[in-house]
Formats: C-alpha cells, structure tokens, sequence
C-alpha cells in the first residue's frame, strides 16, 4: 500500500485491478462480477438495497444484532417497507420462522440477513435460509457477507446466493474503506425496476466500468487499499480455500475452548468462526475489563455493543490472525479476569487453548 | 499509513482523528464540524445534496466541465429537479448569468459549483456567485472545493460558503479514499426539512459522532487513511496557509508559461491552480501524446475527458508538488511533442517556467 498513487485511469492501475476482480470470483466462489466501491462495508449494504429493490417493496430483514439492525434502518431510510424477523440477540434465525414470515407476505421482494452477525457472534444458517426463500419463489436473498466470506465455505453461486456483500477489513486483513457486492442475475433483472434513487451507490454504473475490458471504477478508487487488495488476495489464493476456511474453524474452537475453561459461557447459540462472543459474569464490568486489558496488557478485545454494552466479552480471529494471537487472547483475559477480582485459575483457559491449537 | 490497524473505537483512534477533526478546521477555515466519509469525492458530493436539499425542490446546477455533470446527474438521480446553468467547457461561470436564472427560478433551494473544475482547468468566481446567490434570500451555496481547498485561499465562513466539499487525493496529499464536508449553520437548517432518502450519507448522523467530544465516525473509518491524514495536516500546518496557496499559485503559473511558450494556448479561460490545461495543436493526438509520455518518459499527463478527448492535455501541481515536477513535467511535454512531429525548441518552454521558478 505504499506505492506511488499510480493515476487510477492508465494501465497499471487497470492491470492491478484486473488481478483483484479475478481474485474476488475466485473469493467469493462465483461466475459474477464483484464490485468494488469506496466505502465502509455499511455502503456495501446500502448500494445492495438501493440498487436491487425498489421504495415500498417488501423486504423481510433478520433482526439479531447490530448489524441486523443496521440493515434494517437502511431499508428504512430508503423507503423500503422493512418488516423485521426479530431473532433474539444471541441466538440464530430459524428458517421454519422466515418461511411462515414469508407466508404471511407473500409479495416480500427481498429477504436480508448477516451470515456472520458480527455483534452477538452467531452465524445464521444462510444455505437453509436461502432454500426456504427459494421455495416461495422469485425472491432475492441478500447476505451479509463481511465477516463470513473468506472465513467460511460460503459459495455463492453453488448456494445461490444472489447478492453478497464483504468488507476489506476483516478475512482480507486490509485496513477498512473498501465494499465489495456480487450480484446474480436475478438480482440485476430485479434491479432493471429501477432501484432507489441513488448515484454513487449505483451498482449497475460500477458495473458498466468494472468489465473484464474496461477494469476501471465508475469514481476515483481508493488506490492504496486496492494495491493492498492485490497482495492480500494472492495470499489467500497461496493459503487456499480449503486450509484458510480449516485456519478459521480451528482458531473459534481453540478461543471458544480457552473461554469456557476459566468459566465463561458462550453467548452465541451457534458461534461464529469470526469472532467469540463470551458471557461475562454479573459482577465483572465489561468496560472496565477492556480498560484494564488495554492499559494493563496493551491487547484490545471487542466489547459489547449497544443492548450488550458491559456484558460480554468479544475475541476476534478473523483474518490475520495465527495461534499466538488466541493463546494471548486468552492469556490476557485470565489475567484482566483475575485483576478485577474473578477467581481464574491461571493458564487454565489457555491449556484447553492450546489442546485445540497443538493438533 | 503502514501504521498497526487500530480499534477505530478505541482511545488512540480518537486522539488521531480529534487532531485531525481540529486540523480540518483550520484548512477549511471554518468554525463548522468538517465531516469525514469514507469514500471518493463524489461521496462527499452526493452527501451534500442528500442531506441538505429535498427531492422534488430547485437546484441550480453550474455544468461547465466533467464535474460540473457529475453534480447535475447526483441531482437528478435523487429526484431533486437539478437545472442547469451550461458554461461552454474551458470558460468561467458568470455572475451576472446565475442571477438571471435565480430571477427566473425565485423557488431555487440551492446553488452548486465547482470551486476548480477539474476536468477544464477552469476556476469559476466563488466569491462573486455567493454573494449573487445571497442576495437573492435563503438559499444554500454547495460548493465542490476537492482542487480548490488548501490550494487558494477559500474561507469557508469568511466568505459565506453554505457546504464546502474536499476529499483526500489533492490538496492534502494522500491516496483516494475519504470525502470531507463541511456545513454552516443555514444548511443544517435547511436539513432539517427532511433532505432525500439516504443512510450512509445521512451527515446529520455522522455530525452526531463526529462531535467534539465523541470523536468517531458513525461506520467503521478508513482507519489508515485517517493516520496518513494526521500527517498530512500537520505538513500543511507547518507550511502555513499562506505559503500553502503561493506555492500553488507559483507552481499553476510556471505550467502556463511553460506551455505557452511551446506555442500551446490555454484552454481555460480563468485557468484553475490545481491544473493546467492546455490545448493541443489539431495535428498532435492526445491519446497518442500520453501514451508516448508514458512509454517513452514514465511521465503521466492527464489527458481530456469526454468531449475534450485526445485534445487537452493537463499538467497536475495540486498538492505534493514542487518546482521539479513542473520542471518534469513542461520538459517531458516538449520531449513528447518533439516524438509526434510537432515543432518546438527544446528547452524553451522549460527556460520560461524556469523563470517564473526562480524567484
């Protein structure tokens, strides 16, 4: 990423381009384009809303974290008649629920939902919810892939997924600005309807320019994340599909068996290979835990957020991530744990770590 | 930038983008909050618009040039009835022309223009069109300052600017990637109507977290662009402002006689001190030019867009540029012209950007 800021319209930015747009298909296992757009993952999720269903249409969206309700406002924002599947915050969405929600709104344009959802840790069951969709006819399913795509078998195509949408910052173990969205045919078909209003958010002009000839973005493109972008993919291509989905699993099982271990239970009904979302006990304060472990140990884990805020605990391993990050992960939680007065028998937690990480 | 990806909500985010935010301030010359976006430039032209005008209300458009288009179609694609106020490309917005519209259109809810616009090379009168725009009552000045902030002196609130949008790539020397917008009191106003359908654009929610106080923005922040941008101010901060804009002011007149004393004219009218755009003799190919440049010279030129194809050619000095460059860039220029069978003497048109340089 610390290049010379080549000039994002000659051919060696379109060369760099053109490695990353095939590296994507390859990412995302698909036959589709996969666009790249300036932004936070969030302008993923909305130029996938506004570009593929229309004001007042129906859009059932899944409600089990933050980031469902993020996609939800989103909806909302846009005109989008959002009609929420309110799954509570620590536990998966049932397809048997989706399919009697979609029963009672039969003309339901779109259905919504996170893969991974980053805030309570849990992964929904995309490929069954996908069928059940499937099953009630033409009715597109958009994923929200940022914190799953590279971390788990997701195909897209072999699924049929029709819209996927991932993030730099987290399997690609970039720094955050760029969104990326695959879209099937269905999707493009429903978006001839005319979408949103929208300009920059327009996947349909990122598409007119993000052609194998043309390999240019419709806007000025975040350069330095996309030379990066290049690297990042062929090192994933070097790890490979299979070994890069294997390293996730094994880390979420050697972080969920560390935490278990000193005490703490999973908050996550089905956790999610992303991130390790843990119950802490009644009389531990989260926030001053993340204090202490920033000011004491100098390691950062995520906290909770909004209804969760103080309540858990979250242990990321995401993207660049090995087994000596999840053994100091553990580690520095034993250690804060016991700092604010939480009976942990030290190393304890990291042995049932290391247990799972040895093999 | 090569920075450790920091937790964006963690405390040593918040010092770097607090200096930043008091930074942007300054650069701006303004009292309002100055926004950060992750994205292009024309996210920060879209926010404006979506934030700050309804759908369905008058806007003029001033459309003298590539960018000035780019405004018009974000108009019209959010549903706001976008009128255009045609300048031929290569001239000046007149004063006198925009009153006469207003006067037709008394219900004009916003003006917008570009301070440089890019793609002519063309500086249109900012100072004037407010104060044209002021007298006619309440309406907002949105003005796309992204080659004209930090290059001429613009004070955002001596001047009266209602909206005034930047983004990362010019003036502050950094790759492509964040937008910024800075808004006055009238235009948060006028926002409270309601603005267009929006989420990730929403610059009301983004003012909410981009306070004084929380100092974060409301999705996950182009974190290593924020860290390159601490730097980037604090180089602009020790050069000062008034150095700041005769440095370019030097540089933007150096190009001019360099080129025109290889016997090229200026295509702009008012020519901008971002770029220098210059007209090719009919016989001399602009494509072919900058392929040559580039091939022969590892120099790169921007060449015209649109309807100026392959008939301008554009000599950059926005930004992390000195007298060498120019230097490069006129003699390269000559070289080029030279290969393509054009008649010039070498060394000419460097001598007299030379001239101006020494000084």
């Amino acid at each position: 990423m610390s290049v010379d800021a080549v000039y994002h319209r000659g051919p060696l930015f379109k060369e760099v381009f053109g490695e990353c747009w095939e590296n994507l298909r390859w990412l995302f296992q698909t036959e589709n384009a996969v666009l790249t757009l300036a932004g936070s993952g969030t302008a993923g999720l909305e130029a996938a809303c506004a570009s593929f269903i229309q004001p007042q249409e129906k859009a059932i969206v899944i409600r089990g974290g933050k980031f469902g309700e993020r996609w939800f406002k989103i909806c909302q924002s846009l005109g989008i008649r959002a009609i929420p599947l309110d799954v509570p915050w620590g536990q998966a969405a049932q397809p048997a629920q989706l399919d009697a929600l979609l029963q009672l709104h039969p003309d339901t344009r779109a259905v919504l939902w996170q893969a991974s959802e980053t805030s309570t840790g849990v992964v929904h069951p995309t490929q069954e919810l996908v069928q059940v969709v499937r099953a009630r006819g033409d009715i597109l399913t958009l994923v929200d892939g940022i914190t799953a795509v590279g971390v788990y078998d997701l195909p897209q195509d072999a699924l049929d997924i029709d819209v996927l949408v991932c993030g730099s910052q987290k399997a690609l173990m970039l720094p955050p600005g760029l969104a990326f969205v695959s879209a099937s045919e269905r999707a493009w078909r429903a978006g001839e309807r005319g979408g949103c209003p929208r300009y920059y958010f327009s996947l349909q002009r990122e598409r007119e320019q993000q052609t194998a000839k043309l390999q240019q973005t419709a806007f000025t493109p975040a350069i330095s994340l996309i030379f990066g972008l290049r690297e990042s993919l062929r090192m994933l291509r070097e790890e490979g599909l299979a070994p890069l989905f294997a390293r996730h699993d094994q880390l979420a099982r050697a972080a969920r068996a560390g935490g278990q271990a000193m005490g703490l239970s999973l908050f996550a009904q089905k956790p999610s290979h992303a991130t390790t979302a843990l119950s802490l006990p009644a009389n531990v304060d989260g926030n001053a835990l993340g204090k202490r472990l920033r000011e004491g140990y100098g390691v950062t884990l995520g906290g909770g957020q909004d209804q969760l805020k103080g309540k858990i605990v979250r242990i990321g391993h995401v993207g660049y991530f090995g087994p000596f990050d999840i053994i100091t992960a553990i580690s520095a939680l034993e250690m804060g744990l016991c700092d604010l007065g939480y009976s942990v028998t030290l190393g304890q937690g990291v042995g049932a770590a290391q247990a799972v990480l040895r093999s």
